[in-house]
């Protein structure tokens, strides 16, 4: 059986962690995806890209507290985790995804 | 002659490298203390530092448009783009430097 998924408590979750997570292009768009969309599999929120780079985004997202991950049969679901980081960081997710500058 | 520091134009500033150099504490610790002291050495920004790892800080902030140094004699003088990183991402430094969780 697959290892359960590791995810940090809320109060694990650094300012380091997040920014360091977000500072890549690929992994804001999955966020953004998210946040939109709900939940998803990891082969939706990044078609174009290989399967092991896309678990690799994934898997950082959800080790500094972005994404809760879920398996599901032989699926595993995302979801952002938009509350908590809004309760540890205030503001910090929208004004990071909300630029249109990149 | 010391070599003149490059400092990126306005729009070559990214989102990816403004999060990466605030994903340290020692450097938004930087950026904090010149945004509310105007210009100081890097001597001043942080005092508990080696030389070396104050200078590789201030070069990652310098290189990702946070901030611009100037030689003065043998002084190295700092200071934030506050304004510049401002027009380029709206509400961005505030929504990151004024978290108080870490």
């Amino acid at each position: 059986m697959a290892r359960p998924f590791h995810h940090p408590a809320v109060d694990e979750i650094t300012l380091d962690g997040i920014l360091y997570a977000l500072s890549d292009p690929t992994r804001r768009s999955i966020v953004g995806k998210l946040l939109a969309d709900g939940e998803m599999n990891c082969g939706q929120a990044c078609k174009a890209l290989p399967p092991s780079t896309v678990s690799h985004h994934h898997r950082i997202l959800r080790e500094n507290g972005l994404i809760r991950s879920e398996r599901r049969g032989v699926e595993v679901i995302n979801s952002a985790r938009r509350e908590e980081v809004e309760r540890r960081f205030p503001g910090l997710l929208d004004a990071i995804l909300n630029q249109t500058a990149t």
